[in-house]
């Protein structure tokens, strides 16, 4: 059941509508039924407590907020930076392994033509689909399967593994990709970085273009009160760029 | 005229070749017209002097890297964060402000559907032209004008200013998003942080989201060299990320 | 009474011993007051439950990490920085306000021939000297006062300013210090340390060094598992480093 | 020969005078020798071209300033974390190896009661000694060695590796340490901390208390600019502090 409508309270907190004819119960009181179904975008409704919501259709952005919690997904901070470093854009064929939730792959499916996502676990294909379903999502290929031991697309502009050991796709990886396309490996560990980047060294028509990894350092703003907040967002993975250039 | 080929030396130096049909002079050696114009993507060929280059058909991302250079650029990590946590995607009609060189404005270009840019100075608006056609993107609106005295689109679903005082726009910039939609300023100090912030604050219907510096930290990566690159890249922007929540 | 010995499990908890004849009751079981008694530095121990703890004297780093709890606190790492860039030692004679719990003061007095430090209440300056006492310094100067009015030393080496307002303190500040002496503000947001450098640029024989943050982020180092840690230790404060360049 | 005056220029740059009664020639102008033999400390003197220079008695962290450039130093940054963390004071007996050119021997004997340095070139042992002169220290002992050979010393506080290969360090240095005592590794690479790491464990009775990374990130503060600065300081090096905790 897709999300039909998201509720934001005055204080912040964001409610997920799938059902509006039904009453909403929140914290902050509830939102009548009635008042759900005629609300359209922007609508500025009250609980019967007195708390002012916003109603209005999910974006794109409120759903995927929604199916990317969780630790084991990739960050936006570095989703977003693995899409500007590759040049992501409509035309783009992509896969990505493992599917997990499809966080990742829904992600991408935002902005490519195409997206192929590997997944060895049945469970989380389910998952994925359901997620995909709820971005509403058409260009998706879910597929069961271990990239380490194949990949059946060919000419892929951008391949992403999110995987315990990424060096054992490099070889698929590198079949798979067209000549100027990107290969990329997200990974938490030092070491992971390290045998990643010495299996790609051993083709000598990839190259590694980057290793980095991206901070994401919040900051309050109330009055004087300028500061970076508290409490940092840690470590997420770091991410491996490289380059196929020749065929 | 467009970029023809990239050529990528074995040392990993850059060329944009516009025209196939001349020599190419590297320092490390030339490539005869007659190998470039025959290379077919990913075609690896040898300078007079022995140095391989790999040639290949530009993505976008060459392209862009191409036109993004120069210190007033919003780099990269920063415009994959703001595309990331706006949801941006091939549906999304974005607004930016101020177009410079139209750098961001190609980038919204590769993911959204439309992107209108405003620019004061006829002299970038002629710049960007130039990067727009190179990029060969069709669906950027060049606009010559001033954010902080009008904005004729509505229902926008972002909006990005990168502008000295972009306190000055953030009404032009309620009233031309559609509820739900973002209003993102980008700038380099904290007192200008904070005067967007106490504008947006006065507007009941704007929440600020987010405020945030992204930092891209690099790493060398070569056998037991496993290490933060010496030079960091320094200090962008902070990025305020708002949002219109009621009509 | 004083630390006697500490005691560490061997799951790394640190208990500290106030009194050797009375046994210690951690979670991991209990030590013997026979044992506890006996115990040089460097012995290890056994808990009724078999569970190891090495016991030993305090040193003052112990002592001082027992003192130096709280969300107030300038933390080690920036106490460090400011003893090293303004190359505290055996000679330097430092004020410090205000004095707070007293950690601050404690850990100049590591370092420093002596430490002036001032403090508005009562109650904090009796915490404080028992802080002090427990650390068993006697070049510390416990003074009621605020800084904001009157510093009575002349000829100071160092100051540092730990208060919400700093910029009150500099003219005071100024004529207690020596020439080449520093005058140090520790403050979380910015416009307080736009405040401070503003009040400090009227005074033509004072020069801002350096303003910085320091960050510290720590590492997770078992086997593969190398990578920063998931929490990282967030902002705590901006330190100004000013000195005076004439008399 | 003696550092006797520091004169900085109005414009922030600093001159360290050896001869008062010898003219200083700066890209300034020139202060005349009449002027810098009667100047006191904090006395403003004027060069032929107008410029103002304040001149004043060199405190120990000019001189150190002095001494400690070049890439191979351990940053202040570091050193400032080191001695907070190990609560080096006016007791501590140090051990430093390798001696270099003797800065960080300088650094810890400003704070320390004793320092023993090790280094393997008589070379570098004569660089250490002029800069050990020239901070007036007396508590430096140079020693000419090889700690992944033999430590003489006993009971010591702590030690400090600056070495390629600390882990050849491990067994000699926790024999030289006394119980409660702290072993550091500065080291700029991870796998550099994993090998140190790894020797570490496998002595019961030393403990890894923390492994670090410390960044400075300097910051501009003029009127309504305020701002992290462009260009940040880059990776030193990673520090792992363990502790010695039985005999």
């Amino acid at each position: 059941m897709p999300i039909e409508k998201i509720a934001i309270s005055s204080s912040g907190k964001t409610y997920y509508i799938r059902n509006v004819h039904e009453d909403l119960h929140t914290k902050d009181g509830f939102l009548k039924k009635d008042d759900l179904e005629n609300a359209k975008n922007g609508t500025l409704l009250r609980s019967n407590t007195g708390v002012e919501f916003f109603v209005f259709d999910p974006a794109l952005a409120d759903i995927y907020k929604r199916i990317s919690r969780g630790p084991q997904i990739i960050p936006r901070k570095d989703l977003g930076f693995i899409a500007a470093e590759t040049g992501m854009n409509k035309e783009s064929i992509v896969l990505d392994a493992g599917t997990g939730s499809g966080a990742a792959a829904c992600f991408f499916g935002m902005i490519a033509k195409e997206v192929f996502t590997y997944e060895l676990r049945e469970d989380f294909l389910a998952i994925a689909e359901k997620n995909i379903e709820l971005m509403g999502l058409k260009n998706i290929m879910l597929k069961l399967g271990n990239v380490y031991e194949k990949i059946e697309e060919k000419e892929l502009d951008i391949i992403v593994l999110d995987l315990p050991e990424p060096w054992l796709a490099v070889g698929n990886a590198f079949s798979a990709l067209k000549a100027g396309g990107f290969l990329v490996a997200y990974s938490p560990t030092t070491p992971q970085v390290q045998d990643f980047v010495i299996e790609v060294s051993k083709h000598s028509s990839l190259m590694v273009i980057k290793v980095v990894e991206i901070s994401e350092r919040e900051w309050e703003v109330k009055e004087r009160k300028v500061r970076p907040k508290s409490q940092a967002i840690g470590h997420s993975g770091f991410i491996v760029i490289a380059r196929k250039l020749s065929s």
